[in-house]
């Protein structure tokens, strides 16, 4: 199913706009690129709406969140929506602070998202408006598991029937979801979480996808997922070999996403309706 | 010795508050995940007390300094000693510029520092007010010998008492001094030296061991600058087996980290109290 | 005839100061180190007159351009003038947004650049007044091949007369120009687009190698995108043995220019005078 999507995606070279934040852009870039996108990084206010304007699809994630590259975000999110493209946003560490917090609501408000991506402690904060997020890290309590499974994908269709985004929440078990469906996805691999930055390349090769597949946002958005969980899997089987640790196996996962054909998605991809 | 502060690094997983330049921002987040703590870089002034509040430990480095993010250094160091929160500085560049300086010196005077970490032109700068600093490396004739051991010993302990702070004086020979102790410290490989960023992850580091071990600032420090040191020993050998050069190198000091232990740390660690 | 040019660098350690882009700045310093060169990225507008006074050479890329780093450019930009310190322009996205084009100009008129380095859409944009870059890649109608090679190589010498700049166009052939001559280079390596920064790396080594040789810009400009090339060329031949993608690419092209010696890149380095 995913196949003409990541066709799409190295076919068209779609134009990725992202304002992002410092720690993991060189990685957000590379893994663009490795997936058939081509990234661009501008986040100034004076350049932003000119930017977005000849990009097919725009991402903001609030890591390293200042006042400067906020307005920003609004400023592109603005004329992305003017011009149709698609919107994902990427809301790191909201919970975390006032400051945070308030931006995500306010992104909320004013921009249409075609994605909303985060860990189940983000997502929670969005929706409910308060939440217990420490750090970027989802918090213990609310982890994704088989138990309560059923009732955080009724959760993410009523929030996505809310704001009429594709909810992504990732975790262990991902869940992809928009107002009438949900996919759990059970790929992936912990050692992703021992490395910085596999949330952020994630939001930005769902730029890459939904930018080159902007009339099915959904199965472009589980197809990222997918695919970047198979490449955190491929990438911790070639680690084994290498016996390397964590610096060897970030540079893995782009490699295989540099890699990644319709064939290994399709094959690789583990996800059912729920 | 240091057995027990790696084992509370990896059991409390401390929340390291970073504002850091974006050179090396990315490594730093690694390496901080590879020793076991958790990295948060957050740097607006209207969130950093938010996010210090909630942290283990801050680290302010003071590469790619800016007023926006000076500001924000102040703010969260004050969170940072009135929570009774550990804090290192990395003054990178210290003596370099006129701006820099006054930085320097304006945060010595507002902020208590559990660890203050630089090369020996840096902390000469900040304990005489003077110094020949060029560029980020230390001046050849300010160079720690075997020599002048004893002399930077007990100008390393002078600045201690001044300060209150840990000081960390790193090198081919590495100090670490509180106002009565002094140990030698003869871990690490010159090829640190040729890549960016090797300062700026011993500071990040430090900041996960302190961070974890908010009692002993001292041994915590010296296990930060010893555990570093034996990574940068591993990393060489096995570029060796691999023939790579300096981008390897970068990759396997960190996954180095992500697998040094208890036992790997306790019999690699070379230092003496002088 | 590079011989001599690789050994004043590796002899001398140019300092030199960067203001650039987040993404990809992390590599440029390490390239810089690589090349035998030192790295300073200061780009506060408080300090960046004395971080360029104290410098062997000045690279301005305008990747992630914004009004703080704008100001910045310019001051340093007047410095090195003042000093006589060469300076290196990267116009990064020149062409893409209104902003971009005015800072580009104003950069063009306010600082005596030694080198200009862009791709030809880039380049066509500064020399124009005008042009059709689409993002940070050169559109396909504007790529130099062996047909308009002449052409464009006269474009190079008239624009290098106008600034006098050395102009230096990236692309699967690279173009090195003076007012009178023209250098035609054919190293490098299809893969070195698919990673984010190689022309970024560029603009980095270009300041290292004309740091260390103020006296020959051509030549130096010219062994610098040779060495790049033959950086790029030998990484590609490793990355086959190590069956990698394109994370173990870019880790490779740095470990490369730590290896190049002046052996490698004389034999190595295809140019020709047309």
């Amino acid at each position: 199913m995913f196949e003409q999507i990541i066709t799409n995606v190295r076919n068209n070279v779609p134009l990725v706009h992202a304002i992002t934040n410092y720690v993991t852009v060189n990685d957000c870039a590379n893994i663009i690129l490795a997936s058939g996108g081509s990234p661009i990084m501008a986040d100034d206010i004076n350049e932003v709406r000119d930017i977005t304007a000849i990009s097919s699809a725009l991402v903001l994630n609030m890591g390293t969140l200042n006042e400067r590259t906020a307005a920003s975000m609004t400023a592109a999110g603005k004329t992305a929506n003017k011009c149709g493209l698609p919107v994902v946003l990427d809301p790191v560490g909201a919970g975390a602070s006032a400051y945070r917090n308030k931006t995500a609501f306010q992104l909320l408000e004013e921009i249409t998202f075609s994605v909303i991506k985060g860990n189940i402690s983000e997502i929670k904060f969005l929706a409910a408006g308060e939440g217990r997020t420490s750090g970027v890290d989802a918090c213990e309590a609310d982890k994704v598991t088989e138990d309560n499974l059923k009732s955080v994908a009724d959760f993410a269709k009523a929030f996505s029937k809310k704001t009429g985004s594709v909810i992504v929440i990732t975790g262990a078990i991902d869940l992809v979801a928009d107002k009438d469906h949900v996919f759990a996805i059970r790929n992936g691999h912990s050692m992703m979480s021992k490395i910085t930055g596999t949330g952020c390349m994630l939001s930005a090769v769902a730029g890459s996808f939904v930018g080159a597949n902007p009339g099915d946002i959904f199965h472009a958005s589980a197809a990222a997922v997918c695919g970047m969980g198979v490449c955190g899997e491929l990438a911790y089987k070639r680690l084994c070999e290498l016996h390397g640790g964590t610096g060897t196996y970030r540079m893995l996962l782009i490699d295989e996403m540099s890699r990644l054909d319709e064939k290994m998605l399709e094959e690789g991809a583990k996800y059912e309706c729920i």
